[in-house]
């Protein structure tokens, strides 16, 4: 197994000033996952869902080659619901509904056949949860890919602060670095970030690109200016499972890898956002996938006489 | 003369979280040809002060190779006065006194010295006073630069729209843009701008970096991570220059060398909040300049395999 993925598998419902959906399939792990079959990665999600999760999306994933042996099914349970409504900026969200459900009690199992995981890649969830996977681990993975939120600093610091002292790559939004460091400078935010624990620090600024600090080197990325933005549900998530795919891919975590993996992350979460949920996300090939990564080459490409 | 700046010379008082200047040097025209004067590209003025504006620092401006020959001291006036206030995000800043003073009736007169301008560079002004300035010009420059704000557009649209008309670049930021067009998506709204006139539209998102828009080409550049921001006024003023005076010294405004100009831009910006007002612009050397270009190069240059 080169990436193991623990976090939420859902259902969301969204609303954008393009349209809005019943309930459809989300959640961090399913983003990821679908992140990495597009590159064609072996991946698997351990995760809980309700007797409500339809057998096709599981189905789906599976066809995809995501081991879904993971994914616990409580049968008289409801799988986690949220729902929200994005302003016109698309920038900002607000929350209409959160169901936590079977997550409340989440207890991840890790099955045998993930045990071997190269990276593991722990979604936003409780951060005594994202521990608790650290220690069923037979092995540690050969690196640790976390991503959090300010609901966590808000609610369980200490133990927020445990999991990130053992954590190889954090991933976070600008708002959120400021927060957790106390810092606004984001390169100052990144150092005392590292001082926690992390050697790579990820500031992902949505439609403003991403930012990758490690050992006092920096590299910075926009994102790629886009015709169509209509539902920027899972972007993040996606990026995060194309850096990591990225990085499975190459069995290689050194910084120059690392900045390639920022490109492939940013150009995976660009076909997330032109569809709602993970529509576009299951339809992209691998063609389409590259095509875009010349796309971020051309954007970004200079020469420069000095 | 290479560079023409129609634009404010004037006095600010900031408030930042990290400290507080009583009346100090700031205009537009003042960072634009400041910026002129690190690339060493000979710069001229036009523009209108009282007789409160210290004699030192047109003294200042002089010795650094600004042509001030067009900028009008009317001796029984006051000069323009903007006092603002950041938050502590430095995003967002609250105006506390805005004294227009001597700009109210400002008639631009250009000096014959400046008649030959290759580029002209309109600062933030009624637009009725920037279309004022092209009638003035016995020869249209090469190239109109123009900046302009959200002001213009809720109080004086038509005008702005024939000025628009008439311009080769626009610089705006993000939000203007999205107001300006109608349209949320930047690649949208800057094809919707293209439309109203300019070839090239340069979109300014502050600490997230710039994008450039030609004939469907789009180039996007991050803002340099600082470790230091101090105080942003001035930074989009000082970007233009940087970019203008880039164009004049290449005399070539074909889409490579744009590029190379808005990391010119970036880089010179980067230096404008690092201190309060024109105090850092005043000291950097080309030596500086140059190394900040290499840090915009490492900052995001990337292989990626496809």
């Amino acid at each position: 197994m080169k990436l193991l993925v623990v976090g939420s598998v859902a259902f969301d419902a969204i609303e954008t000033p393009f349209g809005k959906t019943d309930k459809i399939l989300g959640g961090a792990a399913t983003y990821i996952t679908l992140a990495s079959s597009v590159l064609k990665i072996p991946s698997g999600i351990v995760s809980v869902v309700g007797g409500d999760f339809p057998k096709s999306d599981l189905e789906m994933l599976h066809n995809r080659g995501i081991n879904i042996e993971g994914i616990e099914v409580i049968s008289d349970g409801k799988t986690f619901f949220w729902s929200g409504k994005y302003r016109n900026d698309l920038n900002t969200r607000d929350t209409l509904v959160t169901e936590v459900n079977v997550l409340e009690n989440f207890d991840p199992k890790i099955p045998d056949s993930m045990q071997d995981a190269q990276i593991l890649l722990l979604g936003n969830l409780h951060p005594g949860v994202q521990l608790s996977v650290l220690e069923k681990m037979n092995r540690r993975p050969d690196l640790v890919i976390l991503d959090t939120m300010n609901f966590w600093m808000d609610t369980a610091w200490d133990t927020l602060m445990q999991m990130i002292a053992r954590t190889d790559v954090i991933t976070i939004n600008d708002e959120e670095a400021r927060q957790l460091s106390g810092e606004y400078s984001l390169v100052k935010a990144a150092k005392k970030i590292q001082e926690m624990g992390p050697d790579i620090v990820i500031i992902k600024k949505g439609e403003h690109g991403a930012l990758l600090f490690n050992e006092g080197r920096i590299f910075a990325i926009p994102a790629l200016p886009l015709e169509e933005v209509f539902d920027p549900t899972g972007a993040g998530d996606t990026f995060a499972g194309g850096f990591a795919s990225y990085l499975a891919k190459k069995e290689d975590f050194g910084f120059e890898t690392m900045k390639s993996a920022l490109i492939y992350g940013s150009a995976m979460a660009s076909f997330t956002v032109e569809k709602f949920g993970t529509e576009k996300l299951q339809e992209v090939t691998e063609g389409e996938m590259i095509a875009r990564i010349k796309n971020f080459k051309e954007l970004t490409t200079f020469e420069v006489e000095v």
